[in-house]
């Protein structure tokens, strides 16, 4: 198993309608064949500078490519998680 | 339910006997009363400069003051956590 987690602040307003749309539209990751439990999440530490999150499960690191190369995933990265996101970091997990 | 993460990098050497101990006796955080899900985690992005995760669930942020005030904790944090991490960071998840 491999847990992909990216946390994440958008440039949108809090609350507003394109905040909304993104979190919205992000739901097609979760169709990408390989993907399990996948997660939106809001982020509460007030030790961190982030608002959300995604989390995602993967069988193996075949699976995990397949939905890297996927034409969906290229898509929202390309059209939607460049544009609209201001910082984000990347946390993998597999079982220690 | 709130998702309490952190992910970090120890001063101990990669497979050194002091850095499996750190990663043993943090299974005492498991048994603190309101810890759920708790999970020991490798992080294998490359795009994050940390090695390990700690992962765990509390039904209510009252069971996770409770933890984070509960002795067993405090302890591990003054005598283990602030001497042998080099750095972390906290992620704290929420459903959106």
């Amino acid at each position: 198993m491999i847990r992909h987690t990216v946390v994440f602040t958008l440039k949108h307003a809090a609350g507003s309608p394109e905040e909304q749309a993104f979190l919205g539209d992000a739901l097609i990751l979760e169709r990408i064949p390989g993907v399990e439990k996948f997660e939106r999440l809001r982020q509460v530490s007030p030790k961190a500078d982030f608002d959300f999150g995604f989390s995602m499960e993967f069988a193996d690191q075949a699976a995990y490519r397949s939905y890297n190369d996927h034409p969906d995933h290229v898509a929202f990265v390309r059209d939607r998680w460049v544009p609209e996101v201001l910082r984000f970091q990347e946390i993998d997990y597999v079982a220690l």
